[in-house]
């Protein structure tokens, strides 16, 4: 290409000195709806939502299967599988977005405008806003057509007042002039949904089509089906004809696409923690984006734009000639902040669209860890044998997990756009441009000087390559071993110096590599970026460890699947129109039941069949047995010598416990 | 203690100006020995030296069981454990310090001082110098008292000149005064243990107490040794009393301890090139630290006591008042300066302690992989099923890896060196002095402002591990569940904000935790720093893992034992007095052996049992038994399903394997 194209592609404007753009001054802007009057409003809307829900939760509790205060004090069962997950999600979502605004905005609570003790209100803020939008939550809880109409009310009041002050003012003075606007976009996302969700709910209530066994956990037939999908028989022919042969490169390739690429299973759910982890993360990346790239660029633009003869002056006073025309300095000058804007912004941009691959990434491994500890497959997913069972540090960790991946994702794409800002304007100020100018041509200098010795780094190791091919391994009857020992020998005592080098560039790849690797999965948290004996010390990855513990201890879809029967049987001999709705009174039978029934012996050894069959395909279930406890108990006592059993050896264990309790 | 005695313990020197030290100028020094003849001279010597040895060698060869020219063309047999290692570990020691002197004198080469070609001459230098040592190695491979006697005056040759030249110039003007003497320390101790060691093994050769049988590497008693060792029964009592009860505090303190201090065991003995690789690692770890002491120390001493009125002017130039008064100001200035000396010496002083520990801990990690590998222990070393089988990648690694340790080693020394250097720097500006004087207490003004954020932040993670604790675990029967569920939904959603910005603080102490580790861990190259499951990435822990592969492939105590007995009873049966070497003359009679001699039945099943025996206890060496390569290639065709075995399962099919050779 010719000259003057190439100039009119790398310049944004072709004019050499543009016109002085004087910055837009934004002035203060207050909306119509004024924020401290409507946080006012909607706090007493809200107290009054809650107390006609209490009221009407003590009312409704009796005769009906509904919870009652207990269920309006606790509206999201974290612990579940099935349950709608949108209200949460979308609750979440505006939780973070106000978050946001919080740490940011330099009036953090609308109530005042007291900036002396900003942190103070930061720290109000942090609990005001989780009871602000509580009541959206909650209205969902009663499953009553009343809770719609209120929850409807309550989130058009929130998304309209919201949209009206973002249309009202839709420039600010704070960061950059739409900031404000961009930063909540997912807050009006979040509220439009809920907006959406409610009046949907009222709509099914009214015409009775809304399933209540959907959102009901133990009674849906979620955990059932997983049931059958584990029960069910593998075919065999999809593994067999892929291991005959090694797999090929376009296939190794598909495979390793598939690890990133979420493709969502049949009889597979998320937990809804991890949804909305998932989402949050998701919120997460993009306000941290637009923060980062509307905190630089706007900064960048107008010193590009403010480039004046001062500069020259500057320039020249350090002694730094870029040219002899003034001109042309402050064309030269505004092109190499043009570049370092180009760098930044491709800097963010790369590290959101890794972020974004690993949060698929996160997503495939999350299903496939929860499927491998249902399956009782504790050693391929920690690395060790664990106790998965509930305990302090475990449920501390569950609780602050959807929090921390957030975080975690923030903090990792700050390092990585910073990484990879320095990284792009090294590759662009010492690679492409002086390539492109074929003027400064340090580092092509440097590396053509040393051409000796770079052709002697690729002879020692070619020679050592082929001569380890060639030479030394000999092909004996299906077997490799060595040859020419001697030579081997000499060879070795001869290119130690010369490996020494080849060990110095060795090293600083091996960094590279590392700090690269790191960097790139600093923002997840299910992989430890530690050794692997030290993966612990990694306290991210020690969170999500102790996360999916809870997670699998208190959420297996089996054991679900077998207390919703077992509150099926006592509901149909006892007749009684009661049904308990949750796992824990589930579970509570599994003991009661004995002394409150005499059941026929058919229907026992039916139960035990059960029992047993659902032992053998979910050996991570047996920890959860009481007789089972003490044994394991003892084994440890006794020095566990098979600490890396396999999963055969498992089966077994599991056969034996269940004959053990059928033959009681 | 009051601030006179204060003043008096922070300031090097009381003098409040000291007078003025001109740096000494040191002339270029010329020894007497003249380094160019020394070196025409001493090329000379060597190739006579090479040239008799080769000449005996020829004579020698016949009737005697040496093995002649091939013999003196490999020296050093690296796959050996049994050897004196001496001879081998000193010649690399001098060659790293030679190659040290190469990389950084200006005169790479003595026959030149053609500084423009600077690079050809390093170059060629590379390749002289192991050529140049080689005959001190080769002296010493024909047990012969004439290669004794020529091995012990090339030695005092060398060492004798060595240290004729550093008497005669004990400072030249390269770096420091002093870094070319002490830069040649170990080469000096290296030779003066040559000079010491050849004439000690022609004392032995007159005497005729030198064991030849010692330095043979089957006939030796080791690998018998070290089979009876395994074979013993273990006592059980070590283990049980421990496991019964959790190790007090004490005992795990000694336990981790132990870990990073090496004790030698009787029955095993670390193969040469690892030995090797332990001697050229600590003398990397001298010269890379003489080099950080000597490179930067002088500089800031003499920055120090070049301190004047000037640098009052500048700071002044660029508004820094430190103090009004000019005295103060150049003692502030000169104090602040040996601050930095302070921390610069302790951060290399920390780097090197480090590096010693991790020196310590991978000696004894190495011993405890290696054991590992003998015994079949392939999951616990690689993390997943290897075959360890000689390779190409695996051959250049091993060629590579005594080179490699030590780049990596001083590479790691450097950066651990930065970084502490920057860490102590913060640390001792940011927080010690601001604490000793009472004054720019900035960092703790910023931190005493923030406690309600503090407060909230502890107080949260408290109520986290306080409710967890009390209110929603419940231990019932020895098992432990959830208890109030609801309360601790709603706490998990109140807590959401809080969490988010304790998971702030986490990632990044988290990115400390795991740059501190890595850094650390840098001159290792016996574990990985990545993830587990993308180790093989790390191009240091790639290449040790394929080390490790020949080293136990080629060098497995048991199959040496085995070869060993083998070579014994063909002696003892052809009663002939040659004897072969070398363990591939003792593999390759392993075949021959059953069409050669026809061995009554008595003998072949005792044969048949030793083997059952020997495999039963080292699974690993199944791999190399020809049928069973035909078996495992079968099974990897099928689907390896059993990916993981336990050690049960693998000691089963052994005994089977062996059942079935011995039914042959």
């Amino acid at each position: 290409m010719d000259k003057d194209a190439f100039q009119e592609y790398e310049y944004p404007d072709l004019d050499p000195v543009p016109p002085k753009v004087e910055p837009e001054i934004i002035p203060p802007c207050d909306p119509t709806a004024d924020d401290r009057l409507y946080h006012i409003c909607i706090t007493a809307i809200s107290l009054v939502v809650m107390l006609i829900l209490a009221a009407l939760a003590r009312r409704t509790k009796v005769g009906e299967r509904q919870k009652g205060l207990p269920g309006l004090l606790s509206p999201v069962n974290f612990l579940d599988h099935t349950q709608h997950k949108g209200l949460a999600v979308a609750v979440f979502g505006v939780l973070l977005c106000k978050l946001w605004g919080l740490v940011l905005m330099p009036n953090p609570l609308p109530f005042t405008t007291d900036s002396q003790n900003k942190q103070n209100w930061v720290i109000l803020g942090i609990f005001y806003y989780p009871a602000l939008y509580y009541p959206l939550l909650a209205c969902g809880t009663l499953h009553n057509k009343v809770g719609y109409v209120l929850g409807s009310l309550l989130s058009w009041t929130h998304f309209g007042v919201l949209v009206w002050q973002k249309i009202d003012c839709p420039k600010t003075p704070l960061i950059q002039k739409h900031f404000s606007l961009f930063s909540s976009l997912p807050q009006i996302a979040c509220l439009a949904f809920l907006s959406f969700q409610y009046p949907l709910l009222l709509f099914k209530g009214l015409k009775g089509t809304e399933k209540n066994n959907a959102t009901e956990d133990l009674s849906s037939s979620y955990y059932k089906d997983y049931v059958k999908k584990i029960l069910k028989k593998k075919k065999p022919n999809k593994i067999s004809p892929s291991s005959t042969e090694t797999p090929r490169l376009h296939q190794r390739i598909i495979d390793a696409i598939k690890l990133y690429i979420y493709t969502p299973e049949d009889a597979f759910r998320f937990p809804l923690k991890l949804a909305i982890s998932g989402v949050v993360s998701f919120i997460a990346m993009y306000q941290m984006g637009l923060l980062l790239i509307l905190m630089v660029v706007p900064t960048l633009q107008t010193a590009r734009m403010g480039v004046d003869e001062d500069i020259v002056k500057l320039l020249a006073s350090i002694k730094i000639m870029l040219s002899p025309d003034k001109q042309e300095v402050i064309r030269i000058v505004m092109y190499y902040i043009w570049c370092v804007e180009v760098c930044y912004i491709s800097a963010m941009t790369l590290s959101g669209l890794i972020n974004l691959a690993m949060l698929m990434r996160s997503m495939v491994l999350h299903r496939s860890n929860l499927k491998g500890l249902y399956r009782g497959d504790i050693y391929n997913v920690y690395n060790c044998q664990r106790n998965i069972r509930a305990s302090r540090p475990a449920l501390v960790c569950w609780m602050g997990y959807t929090s921390f991946t957030a975080a975690h994702i923030c903090i990792g794409m700050m390092i990585q756009t910073l990484v990879f800002f320095l990284f792009l304007l090294i590759t662009v100020f010492l690679i492409i441009m002086p390539v492109l100018h074929g003027q400064n041509l340090i580092l092509f200098q440097v590396l053509w000087h040393m051409w000796p010795f770079w052709l002697m780094i690729v002879l020692a190791v070619l020679i050592q390559h082929i001569t380890a091919r060639f030479c030394f391994i000999k092909k004996t009857a299906g077997t490799r071993d060595l040859d020419n020992r001697g030579n081997l020998f000499l060879l070795t005592y001869l290119l130690f110096p010369v490996n020494v080098l080849i060990g110095v560039l060795l090293a600083f790849w091996r960094m590279i590599i590392t700090a690269l690797f790191n960097i790139v999965h600093m923002g997840r948290m299910d992989i430890s970026l530690l050794n692997r004996n030290v993966e612990a010390f990694d306290p991210a990855y020690r969170c999500y460890a102790h996360y999916l513990k809870i997670e699998v201890n208190q959420s297996h879809p089996v054991m679900k699947a077998f207390c919703g029967m077992l509150l099926q049987s006592v509901g149909q001999e006892s007749n009684a129109g009661q049904r308990s709705r949750d796992a824990e009174e589930g579970i509570q039978l599994v003991q009661q039941e004995k002394k409150q029934h005499k059941v026929s012996s058919a229907k026992r050894a039916y139960g035990h069949w059960q029992l047993l069959y659902t032992l053998v395909n979910n050996p991570s279930l047996m920890g959860t047995r009481k007789h089972f406890q003490r044994q394991t108990a003892e084994s440890f006592v006794n020095g566990s010598l098979n600490r890396r059993t396999k999963e055969g050896s498992k089966k077994e264990a599991a056969s034996k416990e269940a004959e053990a309790a059928a033959s009681n």
